[in-house]
């Protein structure tokens, strides 16, 4: 018989649950759509419940639709939990989240099938509305299983097609009676996805991520003056279509300046009217800065005011900001980051520490218990895509090491 | 008796015509909605077709629409003729085109009841689908007019609706008899307002036209790499959004190197997919280049171009050009251009010499016969806008201009 440090997840029943799941709301380009608590999204809920009972575990789904099943199924005490969820984004890819939660049921088997019996119970989670898609904001199940957002705010969330959260929980059967917020884990630790294309570019197979990058969405409003194209010479006019264009190109400066880890990104643009013989009267335009320093990030966001108080003046265009997200960087538990670095080394895995440049669960659980990340690469960095890829020989590594994470958080090896 | 010079029109009388066509397809804000060839439009023609035919004129309808009323209306010598256009952009204002023709209309009506005789006809025009809202490209009724485009191709454009030019105009009742091309008329003279800001800021009520900006539309069509806008490294990033910020900086450089009258505007720009935390992937955009002289008008689009493609080459953004219009510059006839100072100063009015910014009849007319125009001031330069306003003193000055060019255009004085 092997030894439990030879214990691996079996890669064909991963597999195996990761095509049967992508079934579900796929989409052209091997992709998926399953938007928070749409039919597909129930669909989706069904079918990891139905694994779930299946391995023998107790399923618990909490106010706000949060599913976790844990073995042994009659523990109460704390659990070590993984997970991350099953909803993604309109054009989705099929490992996004999805990764984690599979990868999770899938250690779950293997511990179950070697009859080991830990110290404390296992737990694989989905939350509800990571993607925030729909429902705004992201990471709003784990959000309120750590009471960051009280339950009746978050069931009061009108979607973008103007669904209501909560009605929509009772709608797909997903209502559940645990309380929010929950008791919080012993600890948790979560496979994720790269998505980015540092892992491949370094040619690593485990990133350790060592926390999340702080996030600042900013929403720039401007008003100009609608003009004439043709009529109009270039020193009378205010236009808000120049004035976009301008903090385009500086966020790209402001993000030279202040150099890695910041990044700097105008992911919107929309001019009004629109036309291409009109000075555009409006523009609306988002800047998504992100560090892994709490100062760094709000000097760049400092730094992003003033250069558009000056721009204001300068060309006669009202602008006007309002922050749409905003969260500090995460630094996850110090121990777990050199627990998950540890695993990886004794399995022969190149290693590189990371911190996340996207949101995760895993986050929100940092504020209630120590937390922890794996990441695998993405090919090419492409994620939010039917393209997102992840071959094999990487996601069975991933999952081995949240399989050795995870024991040895349990008290075991 | 007074003496001829000193024959005016009647300004309550154009003010009460202008004021009965802006009812029709009237909008919120005091504008007018009269999209060519719509239902709207044509209760335009009618109304306008009603006064012609109340003061004798005889009234001709050509193949695309095109309606001229002249007087005398026995006459077959070509005329002098005036006019402009009564379609207009969505949001459109009272006085873009419409002023041209109901001023031409009282010119007529002015010197009708003189009981003058010119030695040529004297006739007022309105021509089908000058602002190419709906039907592509503007001007089509008068470039149709004067041969620039064969009659069959026009009538087979189809309209952002759906709808097929030539159906409309039979659907309306102006599908007429009147070949095209048309024999070029003895001149050609046109009132329109400005559309700029230029005559109010310098304080002049009579702009001398002296030609027609060229004008140069290329579309921009970039692809890059969608990617997350957290984990993707600055130096990995091939971002359309980013690409698209460069060129509507380099639009503003361009017009500031080339100097007036180079103006440059990028007014539409689309992102995909246009997500606060998507690096975009695709974007277009499109540049409106415009000079009098052609020349530069060349080495703007030649600057433009390598631009692109450095940019491209820097970025790893693939950037492809289309045109989307291309006018040369026109130059009015300089006895025209003369003949509309003479008669301005003559009148005790200032002016000033400029070219028009925007695209107009007139400039069609001047591939067939010598052409000119008149502008009055806008308001703070608005147009294709509710809001477009000209003072009645400044419509008045304008109306009486154009009277006496014609009279002398025609012989007489």
């Amino acid at each position: 018989m092997t030894s439990l440090e030879d214990l691996r997840i079996s890669m064909p029943r991963l597999r195996g649950r990761l095509d049967a799941l992508a079934e579900i709301g796929a989409i052209d380009g091997g992709g998926c759509a399953r938007l928070a608590l749409t039919d597909e999204d129930r669909n989706g809920r069904d079918l990891v419940v139905m694994w779930m009972r299946d391995l023998g575990l107790r399923v618990d789904i909490d106010e706000i639709g949060n599913v976790v099943g844990t073995w042994p199924a009659e523990s109460s005490e704390p659990p070590v939990l993984t997970g991350s969820h099953i909803d993604t984004v309109a054009t989705g890819g099929r490992y996004d989240g999805t990764l984690g939660v599979l990868a999770g049921l899938e250690v779950l088997e293997t511990v179950i099938g070697a009859r080991i019996e830990p110290d404390a119970p296992l737990a694989v989670a989905f939350f509800t509305d990571e993607e925030g898609s729909r429902f705004p904001p992201d990471m709003l199940g784990s959000l309120v299983y750590v009471g960051g957002m009280p339950l009746e705010d978050a069931l009061g969330v009108r979607g973008i097609d103007g669904a209501v959260l909560g009605d929509e929980l009772v709608r797909i059967g997903y209502a559940g009676r645990e309380p929010c917020p929950a008791r919080p884990p012993r600890a948790y630790v979560e496979l994720h996805i790269e998505q980015g294309p540092v892992l491949e570019a370094q040619g690593v197979t485990i990133g350790v991520v060592t926390g999340v990058q702080g996030i600042s969405w900013t929403e720039v409003s401007l008003v100009g003056q609608s003009n004439h194209a043709g009529t109009t010479p270039m020193h009378l006019r205010h236009d808000a279509g120049f004035v976009a264009g301008e903090i385009v190109a500086f966020a790209r400066r402001l993000a030279r300046d202040l150099g890695p880890p910041q990044v700097a990104t105008v992911g919107r643009i929309d001019l009004h009217p629109n036309l291409v013989n009109v000075v555009a009267a409006r523009a609306r335009l988002t800047v998504d800065l992100r560090n892994t320093d709490a100062e760094a990030l709000a000097e760049s966001e400092g730094r992003l005011h003033a250069f558009c108080d000056d721009l204001a003046a300068r060309e006669g265009v009202e602008i006007t900001t309002r922050s749409l997200a905003r969260f500090d960087p995460v630094d996850f538990d110090e121990e777990i980051v050199a627990l998950v670095d540890d695993v990886a080394r004794a399995q022969q895995r190149s290693t590189m520490r990371l911190p996340s440049g996207a949101g995760h669960d895993a986050q929100m659980l940092a504020r209630v218990c120590p937390a922890g990340m794996v990441f695998v690469p993405s090919a090419r960095g492409i994620s939010h895509n039917p393209a997102e890829h992840t071959d094999d020989a990487d996601l069975e590594a991933g999952a081995n090491v949240l399989l050795h994470v995870m024991l040895r958080l349990a008290g075991i090896e």
